[in-house]
């Protein structure tokens, strides 16, 4: 199997975990990191064994103060790699664009940037196949993730005609002390739709969605009540089995398990999960409610970690992998460990 | 104009409201409120002058050793009123409904009771007018008052076929220290649909309606996501014009005022209102979304406050007040000072 070079520039909420992934599949390198600052992440890359690079050759000195090794500058890595995942703060993936197509590599960027900062938005679930090849993909965001998950899983089933739905956002992540509210609904934004509509139709043009969206005190995850217009009359017996048999999709019964919160759910993966991630989109079972063509649900999305799989995959798609959607998704959430059940 | 004689059993979040919004209105003398301990609200009620009776003669001895005078017992206070209005937590306005019905007093019951206590559910928008007479009428809970105040409005001016709802709801009230979330989205409940559509259903049960909530860590507001299917396409100007001239609604702009949250409306009140109560509905404007029949956008309910003007028509309803609809929208708003804009 021929192996993929990777480097990921940004080792942030998503950086440090795409760079992780990527040391766990068998079709990759992770050739190195690009970190600004020595903090407490550089270090534990450091510890790790991680070929840290920063973004010029001044950020170098601060690192080697502390006694972390530089493996070279951001440009010198984008020399050894093949693939090029950008996880730098929003916005700064369109500048850091120039730099990467003057080196001649391939991009997978994030949510956060502008669609027209690559050649097409991803999700695997929706788009895995016709995206290989790209020079460049766009990974959606943790909640148009969520969402295409759900809607690719059951347009593949029973067509899906619209999609209405109210995202209940968590204020900040936990590491982010500066970010609020602590104790209000905010409007986000007071304008309706708000853009993740517009970004789940990156990838699905033809769909009639609108989305609204509030951001509320918590840190763990984020809330989505999703009602979806099927082409067809179907049973909720249809739709529990079609959510309960696909991928990167966990059913969870309130009434088995007493989980009936983001913060229940989280705890419950701090019993067997690497830092309580959650990559899988949670459905809550007894949620799913369906009428006809009806089906309205719950379901919870861990904002720091559901798109890290799509991240890999999007690297195999630039990367003209010979691995099919199947064999992807064996392949990523067998490394990641991605369950169909809590534990 | 004769004077309705109406006592108040409770003197919580609710009751202490409603009786102080009695005192307001010419057509109506509070007789006294009936209160369980001597804490804080009784030395409040005291101060002001509020006779307080106690539910039986032996709670009256720890009044009396804090020096609050007591006008006697429940028993007592239902032999001198016309109305009573129950404010009592949960559940427990059925099991004082015997005692009510043995006095002969007409009654008045919070949305917490289950819809049987009362001859009907009642919504000053909805239904004042037909609720005349009635012996005992239920005002429904915050959350399906908003609902119904928006359903009611657009339903008169253009007929509603379907509303999908999804409710934010404040964790606790301000006051209610031992409950939480505080670190959570929790689904409330985990089931679909939630009770608020059933509820609004015994006001109007005709109507095609389902709604969804959670819990969050706040403390100020509810929010509600509101999507409502029109009899007939509609302009948004139609839409806004409506609810900026309806009664008990205010439209804020987000843009104009730099309000886009709960917490900020609640500042906005501060400035300028007792207690920061917001008895009216808020729409916000620029959340106004208007396609074909469908209308989508945010409505903010003050949990505290809003049923207290409904409480108001709904002693003139079962005490057969002569005063009509717009008449008791005026005498109960002008008294309390409800407005339709902020200041």
């Amino acid at each position: 199997m021929s192996v993929v070079k990777v480097g990921v520039n940004g080792f942030g909420t998503i950086g440090r975990r795409v760079a992780l992934a990527i040391t766990l599949q068998k079709d990759m390198k992770l050739v190195g990191v690009v970190k600004r600052t020595p903090d407490y992440a550089a270090l534990y890359a450091a510890s790790r064994g991680i070929p840290i690079y920063t973004p010029t050759a001044k950020e170098a000195e601060e690192f080697e103060k502390r006694g972390i090794k530089v493996g070279g500058t951001l440009r010198e890595l984008l020399a050894r790699v093949d693939v090029i995942v950008d996880a730098t703060p929003e916005g700064q993936g369109a500048k850091n664009k120039p730099l990467y197509r003057e080196a001649g590599v391939k991009q997978v960027y994030q949510g956060g940037e502008k669609p027209e900062v690559a050649e097409a938005s991803f999700s695997t679930l929706c788009n895995y196949e016709e995206s290989k090849g790209r020079g460049s993909l766009r990974v959606v965001s943790c909640n148009t993730t969520g969402l295409l998950r759900l809607i690719c899983t059951l347009n593949r089933e029973f067509g899906v005609e619209s999609v209405r739905a109210v995202l209940v956002r968590r204020g900040a992540d936990p590491k982010e002390v500066k970010k609020g509210p602590i104790d209000s609904i905010v409007l986000n934004p007071p304008t309706l739709p708000s853009h993740h509509a517009v970004d789940v139709r990156t990838v699905l043009p033809w769909l009639d969605i609108k989305t609204a969206a509030v951001a509320v005190p918590t840190t763990f995850m984020h809330m989505h009540h999703v009602t979806l217009k099927l082409a067809k009359p179907v049973e909720r017996r249809e739709v529990l089995e079609t959510l309960a048999s696909a991928p990167r999709i966990m059913l969870v019964s309130s009434g088995d398990t007493g989980i009936k919160s983001t913060s229940q759910l989280v705890d419950a993966a701090r019993l067997s999960r690497m830092g309580y991630d959650i990559p899988e989109l949670v459905v809550f079972e007894e949620s799913v409610a369906v009428d006809g063509r009806e089906v309205m649900l719950f379901q919870a999305v861990h904002q720091e970690s559901i798109v890290v799989p799509e991240n890999i995959d999007a690297i195999r798609a630039v990367a003209s992998s010979p691995l099919t959607l199947d064999e992807t998704l064996k392949a990523t959430d067998g490394s990641l460990g991605l369950r169909k059940t809590l534990w």
